[in-house]
């Protein structure tokens, strides 16, 4: 049984599973987990947002792109190969959530799904995004992440509800 | 004495005090302190950063677009006539550092100035900006905060230090 946390009751776990193994994002049909390692969550007018990014090239942004609302799953402990796995492949390619025998259940609040395994998931509606700005960029991060000038979209999820096991 | 505290050690009272009262951005030269009540906090490009707002108009965004560095000052309890002061005077008119008798110091890892009355600060180096884009945010939220149609530039510090009193 899931219960509802405060907003932001989960930062700490959620930015430390972030710079570890890294968290899910989960947006459109067919639910096609992809891992992300960065995203900031705060207040922006007036309400509270989970920022994430997105490349041009992954076949979440077709995703992500038709629809309004997404789902960020932190996994527990133990599922460091999963993680691995929606890092690396795509859902182009193969079914992410049979490979990892994720259970998937429709959010509690939103029209995205989430990995009932997760010990954390928030459910967010995307009210703003933009891109990131090359001309504006620190050269270095230009030439360390963006070889191949795939810049982000980045995407202003309002959070609706954050949730935990 | 202020002492180096870990990046997102304060997370919970930045959030509660920027949505209270407010925390304070400080950019530039002269040192003029803005409101803000918007942010968030989190990792992009792999580094830690407090991502910020400033709509166009405001003396501030004349300072900060000279500079690289700004500061987050977070102020304790008592201080909300200053907060008052500096969410809705602009430096252009007054020295707001006078009139509310803030102590300005030089930043102990960045060339901003920051209040040494603030309980926890925040000290920042622009690595990217972007702009709130009008197409693609919800029209909702045009009609409630852009009636000038003064979209924010939006800010990426990436943060350098945290210190607490």
């Amino acid at each position: 049984m899931r219960k509802q946390i405060g907003t932001f009751d989960a930062f700490d776990e959620t930015m430390e599973k972030m710079r570890g193994e890294g968290i899910l994002l989960i947006a459109g049909v067919p639910p096609n987990p992809m891992t992300i390692g960065w995203g900031t969550l705060g207040y922006v007018w007036s309400k509270p947002v989970f920022v994430i990014l997105v490349r041009p090239n992954r076949y979440t942004f077709e995703l992500i792109e038709n629809v309004k609302d997404f789902t960020i799953n932190v996994l527990p402990k133990g599922f460091n190969q999963e993680t691995a796995i929606c890092g690396t492949e795509s859902g182009r390619d193969i079914d992410k959530v049979a490979k990892c025998n994720f259970d998937m259940k429709h959010g509690e609040c939103s029209n995205a799904f989430y990995i009932s395994q997760s010990v954390i998931h928030y459910e967010c509606r995307i009210i703003h995004k933009n891109k990131v700005d090359p001309g504006t960029l620190e050269p270095s991060i230009i030439d360390t992440y963006y070889e191949q000038r795939d810049f982000h979209t980045i995407y202003y999820g309002e959070i609706l509800g954050v949730f935990k096991t």
